[in-house]
């Protein structure tokens, strides 16, 4: 049987999954806000390096107590917008509904199941380079892949069901038991290249070709990648690699909090920064440079505007 | 017998401590390098916070070959001038000079003695707010006091004599046994302020008050007081409040490092952060906080231009 999928925010990444979905013949509720009045009326672009599509008409929504409810619900808002989830959440859940956090960072997953003890839970993490560059409209950019994994055991038979259509519709998948092992290793990647990418004021590729800055997310990687071993996921120290070997091949690129701090948008500071260190630190390890980036992010966002 | 002085340097410090020497009569010669042709027709302004006052006729030079030896040489450029050093001093050396660096940083000492080995050498930190406002024209605005220390014991006798003379120009010294002990207490204040205002983009001020920043700054300051103690310098932890005390009551600062890049000057990242880390690292500390802001330095001075 047919899915019926939420979208909960509607950006760069919501906008493309959700929009992937819904070209695919999946039923598809889209929640945006400020673009809610241009989706309306003309539907949601995305201009893909695999094509470009529209998807009108279309399911918008501004305010969820609109939306039906649904079997799987994509949460794809940036974290910052986390405590106001509960409450977006509710309407479109039912007892058997499954929500798929895709979101940066760390906690996230463990804090919705406190929300909401009955529900089925996964995480996903998103390797694509895709942004908003107007109302309603997605740049894709490069890459897409979409990795899953359950909060619980009981999540697996519907999240396996989820990533069929997400294959289907042409989002490579890959399928994990373990989500902490997923959450971490997203980091090993956002750690270095979101913090300096806005602390430096450059894209990915000077960080990367830079052999100061280079060495400073080298050594990054390496603090999460032993965080991670703390924290019971093992990462291989070849993935580390295998980052720089990706990056490097990146078009340039300005990850999502450097969007957000140009923006002057709230950072996903604690979810992608001080959750971690916590955690690590709850488990007998110091993230002690990537304190030193939380300390800089935190007091970049704050004087942002000020200067 | 009075002692004449040679000033190598005439910016922020050189300009205002051979300027308070000159003022009260020793008889001090000033290299200069772009201000040369203003100071000798114009002499040397400096506007103190304890009283404005101009040196003219000055003894102004732009070619250390044309100076005279001197019994005291103040070393007052920037470090990342020091390459050079050797071939500027030689001229105004005798065998008994005195050489006093007033730089910033660590080895600088040692690496002046291995380029004359028998020439006697110490070491000077100041702490003071001064800075060139335009050629040959300082403006000192706060503080001012100077910290002394022998690199051998047999320069003691004459750096006491040019503490007595500093004392009678009204500069308040400090002197020292312990040269390697300053260095790292200079450098207790300089890695996280000189630093982080350039890497976050404001002054003392918000630096300190901010509670992320001050967070940071106090893990630095703690950092070098535990690498200066594996590299045989103790430092008490009280040091670390007094320079936040002192710090609070400044008027905001932007301290060298700031004022070079704004200038896009060469940064004193070498002496300042490198080699302090790898002092610290032989004697089996790793500055690791330290590191990050190293790194961050090195590639914001690379690419400040091409933004």
């Amino acid at each position: 049987m047919a899915l019926r999928y939420a979208i909960i925010g509607t950006g760069g990444i919501g906008g493309y999954y959700g929009g992937r979905l819904a070209k695919s013949g999946q039923e598809v509720h889209f929640l945006l806000r400020s673009d809610y009045e241009q989706a309306k009326l003309h539907g949601l672009r995305v201009e893909s390096v695999n094509g470009d599509f529209v998807i009108q008409p279309m399911n918008a929504y501004n305010d969820s107590h609109q939306m039906p409810t649904c079997d799987v619900v994509l949460v794809c808002m940036k974290t910052t917008g986390n405590a106001k989830l509960k409450e977006i959440l509710e309407p479109v859940l039912r007892p058997d509904s499954l929500v798929i956090l895709i979101q940066n960072g760390l906690c996230i997953d463990q804090e919705l199941a406190a929300a909401f003890p009955q529900t089925l839970i996964a995480g996903g993490t998103a390797f694509v380079c895709s942004f908003r560059i107007g109302p309603a409209h997605i740049r894709h950019a490069e890459y897409g892949a979409l990795t899953f994994a359950p909060l619980q055991a009981e999540a697996a038979p519907l999240l396996k069901q989820v990533s069929a259509d997400f294959e289907a519709a042409g989002v490579p998948i890959t399928y994990e038991d373990d989500l902490n092992l997923i959450r971490w290793k997203k980091l090993v990647w956002n750690i270095p290249y979101n913090g300096l990418t806005v602390i430096l004021n450059q894209a990915t590729d000077r960080l990367t070709f830079d052999p100061a800055s280079r060495t400073l997310i080298r050594a990054l990687m390496e603090e999460v990648v032993e965080a991670a071993h703390y924290c019971g996921a093992e990462i291989p120290s070849s993935f580390i690699d295998k980052m720089f070997d990706l990056t490097e091949k990146m078009t340039p690129y300005s990850p999502s909090m450097r969007l957000d701090y140009d923006h002057h948008r709230p950072l996903e500071i604690q979810t992608m920064y001080s959750h971690p260190i916590r955690v690590a630190r709850e488990h007998g390890y110091e993230m002690k440079l990537t304190q030193v980036l939380e300390k800089e992010l935190i007091f970049l966002e704050r004087f942002h505007n000020l200067v």
